[in-house]
């Protein structure tokens, strides 16, 4: 096997026909898996093509519908993209438990973003010190109005920009460490434009200027200029509240409920192993949403569990008290999102998913993601401190498991109808199958 | 607005009308949208529906290959399902770069997979302990038997059992720690059974027993019993390495390389700031590939994060050594995937990536994965401490911003050779295209 030169320049025919000749035999049923999800329009398979490189075809995540979310007294169905069985269900669960105990309530705590450039200095600190107060602060400023221009006409821009003396953790290493505020976009090009343009200011009139030595400027090295996904001051917070009661319909039951549930959340604060599995279910939710408008879920990936390390233990994202025979539960969630720019209103289900959600502003739409992963995180603990997650898990997982197996319309039902007092396994639904087919 | 009943039951067609009545002012253009993406094959598109619950479309994921990456001698061709721009194109500059260098190492350094029953309990913990050992272990795993049994003939099973006294971190709490192996699927549901199993015979070996009392047994509460997604101990390392002079045809400009790249990778290890983007761009890559194949992205990135946090301060998951010229730089990346299970086999282009993968066991897709994320990490910083990252990004984008626009073919043709030696902003692309259009 040799390697492809120029595989970019080639048409999408042309990388195609290489693949299944290099790593598929030539297999036309191979070609065919490739084109069975190509879109029937060439203009909207041209779009989606275009949003990455050396695209072949469209990869599909069931886009679906979770209705009856009561958020700030106002009713919405939230689309959520998601591959995983359960999720959509979970979310439909949760919703309809909190819609009669007075829904969600969601409050952003704050939206401030943040950017660094990082440098390395040898020299006069103080000296540095002064010359970034003095002189270089607003500098800065100046050399980025023609970049903030637009976003401070739409409220936002750079809010302040501090010198950070991290010599302390690796020799010579300084920051600029600059705080943005991008209104309804992601803002990942603007706070990395500004950033660019911060560290060619810096070299610039750090060179040019007297107070410093040959030697000082020599060693003024710009390592790199980069946002940072990580925003624990771009938080958000959701929130349901009950008494204990209207938890379950027996008395004893909502206590035990209540008792089991907090436990749970106190356990994903004392344990690692539980937490990380426990915001996974959170992150189910969470970017569920975030694919679906159109947002990226690496970045809030990222920042979720980044955030939920911070006290040097890694913890919930979730918190529960009882209180008063109150019950309640909430998450702060730091997460940077957009309802503009990047894909937010150029694929076409995402820009729908904004629609769908009333158009919400950046702040709206944190809060309902909050909510979502709120409302999954409630869905889960409640069925591990009852029935336990495989009961309701296996019983969507069974049409995957019927697929794999072929199985028809007409055997579906009987499956459907075999496991409603039983708990679906692999086993038992090949075992069940193969008497069944028997029998046929 | 009224709370929707009986959603679920629904059909496709009625769930649309109702969203669409509901929220969408009965648009037949948002219609469309819907429509426009479900596949022509109703079988396919039953398919894909039955993965989630109230699916009403196909979200597009441009399902795109990254060619020339040399593992372990052997080249691949990467897919990579990602809806961001530069993602496989980085990947492939990666692949490149290392090719002639002698590509790509790899090694699984474990797989053990982990559960608990975490439970809380009032008495005497030295018994309850004794009883672990001498009684209760064999029958735990004497229960799973029928749950373990296919497992254990492809070669994994329970590893390991352990009674964990958590009282020192919350009051009453115990876990039983638990080890699996779980071969080329993932494990989740092995896992879940085994562990449901074991916290009913926990439960009735306690009550049956006559060492406890009234009041012991009584207290004995199952809180939940849940696999883990954190995974340190499966894990794979992934390095590249080379000799400093072999970082660029200028030896002046490989030292510096050598130098600012070291520095970003330290950077990362000091500053939680900085680590969660670094990481959050190794995911980039990793997830690509979980989601090409079928698996489930929300884990590894729970396991990733809470991975680079495990110190107390969160740091890279990438390291970088000098030493005697040679440039090395790896990742340590825990990660729990499958190559059967799960949605790996059902969903037909997963299960078309594990072919042009040559059907790798989940090992090796667990070393492929971990290169992916090497790569990305490793032409993010590239760019970083080189021309910067607005550069390649933005002229990625620029079809995005285009498209954003409405521009024509012709329109592109011209804004792509307009940019050969500028650096893209959505700001120039918009006032140059008016320009041209006021020509026109």
């Amino acid at each position: 096997m040799k390697p492809v030169e120029g595989f970019s320049k080639k048409s999408k025919e042309q990388k195609i026909a290489w693949l299944l000749e290099t790593y598929l035999q030539s297999s036309p049923q191979d070609k065919k898996v490739l084109d069975q999800y190509l879109n029937q329009d060439d203009n909207i398979q041209k779009l989606h093509e275009e949003f990455s490189e050396n695209t072949l075809t469209n990869f599909y995540i069931p886009f679906g519908i979770a209705p009856n979310f009561l958020i700030n007294q106002k009713l919405y169905a939230i689309p959520m993209a998601i591959e995983e069985s359960s999720v959509v269900a979970a979310a439909c669960k949760s919703a309809k438990f909190w819609l009669d105990k007075g829904g969600f309530k969601t409050k952003v705590l704050s939206v401030v973003k943040v950017g660094q450039v990082h440098f390395t200095f040898k020299g006069e600190v103080p000296k540095l010190q002064e010359f970034f107060r003095s002189y270089l602060y607003s500098k800065l400023f100046e050399d980025t109005q023609s970049i903030t221009e637009n976003m401070q006409n739409r409220g936002g821009g750079i809010i302040n920009i501090e010198l950070k003396d991290k010599t302390a953790d690796l020799e010579d290493y300084f920051q600029l460490y600059c705080e943005f505020e991008t209104v309804d976009s992601m803002g990942a090009n603007f706070i990395n434009s500004c950033l660019e343009q911060f560290s060619k200011t810096l070299e610039r009139e750090i060179q040019g200027s007297d107070l410093f030595s040959k030697q000082e400027k020599e060693s003024l090295t710009t390592i790199m200029c980069i946002l940072s996904n990580y925003t624990p001051e771009c938080i958000v917070r959701a929130s349901v509240k009950c008494e204990i009661s209207q938890l379950s319909s027996d008395p004893k039951d909502a206590e035990l409920f209540a008792y089991k549930f907090k436990q749970a959340v106190e356990i994903a604060n004392v344990e690692p192993y539980r937490a990380i599995t426990h915001n996974k279910g959170i992150m189910n939710g969470v970017d569920a949403v975030v694919i679906a408008t159109g947002n990226d879920f690496r970045a809030t990936e990222a920042c979720a569990h980044g955030y939920a390390s911070r006290s040097g233990k890694y913890k919930s994202l979730t918190h529960c008290s009882i209180e008063d025979n109150q019950f309640e539960f909430w998450i702060d969630l730091p997460i940077s999102i957009g309802t503009v720019g990047g894909l937010t209103q150029l694929h076409p289900l995402a820009k729908l998913s904004m629609k769908i959600l009333q158009n919400p502003t950046a702040r709206e739409l944190m809060e309902i993601i909050a909510v979502a992963g709120l409302a999954q995180n409630f869905a889960a603990l409640q069925s591990l401190v009852t029935s336990g997650i495989q009961k309701g898990h296996m019983k969507m997982h069974l049409l995957n498991i019927l697929n794999s197996f072929g199985a028809n319309e007409k055997e579906k039902e009987y499956f459907i109808d075999f496991f409603k007092d039983k708990t679906v396994s692999y086993h038992l639904v090949e075992e069940e199958l193969s008497k069944l087919r028997e029998k046929a």
